[in-house]
């Protein structure tokens, strides 16, 4: 793997792929059968690009461009640049998916010299890779050619495959523990409920100490954090943390002094004794409300998108003392100017360090988020009886709760976390190897597309 | 904790307030005795804040802003909204820095009513909190309106302290095992090497599995992945990464494809037999690499700043299969145009998705990008021998290894990851109770400020 090899290898590396160069070897054949298998690992491309064939294909503007035309009437172009990083020959593309063309030769000077058909299945492509490095010769499957597209259209499907659903459901999605545990077809429900609605209960849960760890691990290890694998929401007294009180809790996402908050937020209701007055949980996406923000109030929400934040957390007096400190924007946008990311927590503020004329509509602007946050109906409002376990993603949903009266220890949920990124990873692996193949929706993880 | 709390706790939260204000209770001097002990968390406060006493102390513009003159000269302009959200009182802030200020109060409306001073350590504010509000008192510490100061002079010093060091030192930073396990000290030097250099080396490691663990921790726990809580590379027959190989690696981050990639990574060399050739590690500064390319080439910086690539990682045939996918620019800039964070490895791109003009563009500066880090001779070039554990930031380095040539498993080195934001806060709480307070660098965790 050299996509920028030392000049030593590269003499070794290029007679390689000479040797194994698909059109010139005796391993051709198998080459590109293996090749065609590698699209069984993305279901969408079996779904629903495997039946899309090439009518007519042709090389523009001197060798700059490929253009093809497909069975649907749909029209791509590629640039030659695009083209040779995606050569699938065997000294440009692992068999698990190493990108190992060199990054030297995309230079302005490649150009597409021939284009020929291998079969129906099959692109075979002639570079000259410009001054002084001769001609590349490679394949590329025509299903990664139409799944990649790069047209505004095709963009555009994708991008609309993964929005968001802001849609609340009236009742609480909920999934039965002994279906989560006992199949993926289980999990995979809990998990896209997760994904459309940003949360889901777990029903019927032991109430023991520690099951929510096996629960988790369902998707895969647990996000450790300053509060460890576990922790215990009870009422202590001199609590480090309001939530470890009686305290009514305002809207938050949790820990956003980290560089990635916790992900999928689980908590595992074990005691609840039914005469405490109080303790709901309240949910609401947040997400929508920045779409909400962006309709009334367009200038509030530039500013919350431009303006960094410090969210900070100091315990000095712990055994392992903390210091955590991470600046962003409240709002994070793409280079579409779509919402990507989104974490807050007043009561985590620092001061905030910014150009004095940001200062006031800064806090105007929050304060006028938290108001519709406050006064918005479309929220998840539940009481936790034992054996619910409540997950949510907290990166894109925000979390209150209602103070309650009782004695210590009468109301114990538990806590833990696990990692965004890993959740869209075994969502999205769950949607390819049960699913249709759809694309996991936006979870609020700052990727941009 | 309630910064903007439901209706029917507003009553019972603002009576506790009026019972413990400040400046209307018998516990006023217990209080600011408390409030200003609180200081003592942040070192640099004591060392260069605390001798600072204000001179003069006016209201401006009707009370819209509160200048202060303090005994050095240094000017502070307040605005009464950013005081008000500084509120130190009992109500506004727990002893554990939770901001419980409501954030409806933060109005246009809200003005300084006056201002006076409690001894030479508190500001007690008043503020007519805005229609219907009432009154406020409050008393906010002389330290931290200086700490926390936001005007441009006091920002830039801040931004002084935290700028990274891009000065190679000739010899490789190394610390002793025994150093770093013993002693806060020994900890507290490998940190600020790993902080000022990007990379140090962990000498004399007892060659063990699983020592590298126990070195971690020293910092905080691992950062598990897909590759688990350690990771070993030995080269093995159909590798699932190239890392597991004796293939030449060009530059790269580790694991892009995360929302958050590894942090601080950590090698131990167990064993690496003298007649193996080749194998040596090379680290370079991607940071200092991209002030070199917005020197040399500003178009081509803008747009490795502004185009989104996919860095892709689809496992299907691993146990638990992993589809992980993360979309944003290579170099990632803050408010300011600076860098705050980078993440490159070039096998890990997928098909690159934009607007068709930026194709090729993008794969030029890419291509100009490496060729400069492959031509630099600014970097770190050294072969592990059994006993080292190298260390580095994953998310400021970039790492790549020569081919070498022996029989497997005779180059056997052991991997682990820690977290990027648990090791700064790590170095902060250092800096905080062994050095001289000052501000953590930029560690490349996307941080603004």
């Amino acid at each position: 793997m050299s996509p920028t090899r030392p000049a030593e290898s590269m003499n070794v590396q290029r007679a390689e792929a000479d040797r194994y160069a698909v059109c010139n070897g005796g391993k051709k054949e198998l080459y590109l059968e293996n090749l065609l298998e590698r699209k069984l690992y993305i279901r969408e491309i079996e779904q629903h690009v495997s039946d899309k064939t090439i009518t007519e294909v042709w090389i523009s503007d001197g060798g700059k461009f490929v253009g093809i035309t497909w069975n649907d009437g749909h029209v791509s172009r590629y640039h030659a640049v695009w083209l040779r990083h995606n050569c699938h020959c065997p000294s440009c593309r692992s068999n698990t998916y190493t990108n190992l063309v060199p990054l030297d030769v995309l230079n302005a000077e490649l150009m597409v010299h021939d284009v020929t058909m291998e079969g129906e299945k099959v692109v075979v492509i002639t570079w000259s890779d410009g001054p002084g490095e001769g001609q590349h010769r490679g394949p590329i499957p025509t299903y990664w050619l139409r799944y990649y597209c790069y047209s505004q259209e095709a963009m555009r499907l994708r991008r609309e495959q993964r929005a968001l659903i802001f849609q609340k459901e009236n009742i609480l999605p909920e999934v039965e523990f002994k279906d989560v545990m006992k199949s993926d077809v289980g999990l995979y429900k809990w998990l896209r409920e997760l994904s459309d609605h940003g949360i889901c209960v777990v029903k019927n849960v032991p109430t023991e100490k520690g099951t929510i760890v096996k629960v988790a691990e369902r998707i895969t290890h647990v996000q450790r954090t300053i509060y460890g694998e576990t922790f215990d929401v009870v009422s202590t007294p001199d609590p480090i943390n309001p939530a470890f009180s009686q305290a009514a809790l305002a809207f938050h996402s949790d820990q956003p002094h980290y560089e990635a908050p916790p992900g999928i937020q689980m908590l595992h209701c074990i005691q609840f004794d039914p005469h405490i007055v109080g303790g709901e949980n309240v949910i609401i996406d947040m997400f929508e409300m920045a779409e909400q923000l962006r309709e009334e109030r367009p200038d509030y929400f530039q500013i919350l998108a431009r303006v960094p934040v410090t969210f900070q957390t100091m315990h000095y007096s712990r055994s392992q003392p903390a210091h955590l400190q991470m600046s962003r924007p409240i709002i994070n946008l793409n280079h579409r100017q779509e919402v990507v990311g989104m974490t807050c927590a007043a009561a985590k503020l620092a001061p905030l360090a910014v150009d004095e004329e940001d200062v006031e509509p800064f806090f105007l602007a929050l304060a006028h988020l938290y108001n519709m946050m406050n006064r918005s109906s479309n929220t998840y409002k539940f009481r936790l009886t034992p054996g619910d376990l409540v997950t949510f993603n907290n990166r894109r949903m925000m979390h209150s709760r209602t103070s309650y009266e009782g004695q210590t220890g009468h109301r114990f949920l538990q806590g833990t976390y696990v990692e965004i990124s890993e959740f869209q990873s075994r969502l999205q692996v769950l949607h390819n190897l049960l699913g249709q193949g759809r694309l996991a929706r936006h979870c609020g993880n700052f990727s941009w597309l």
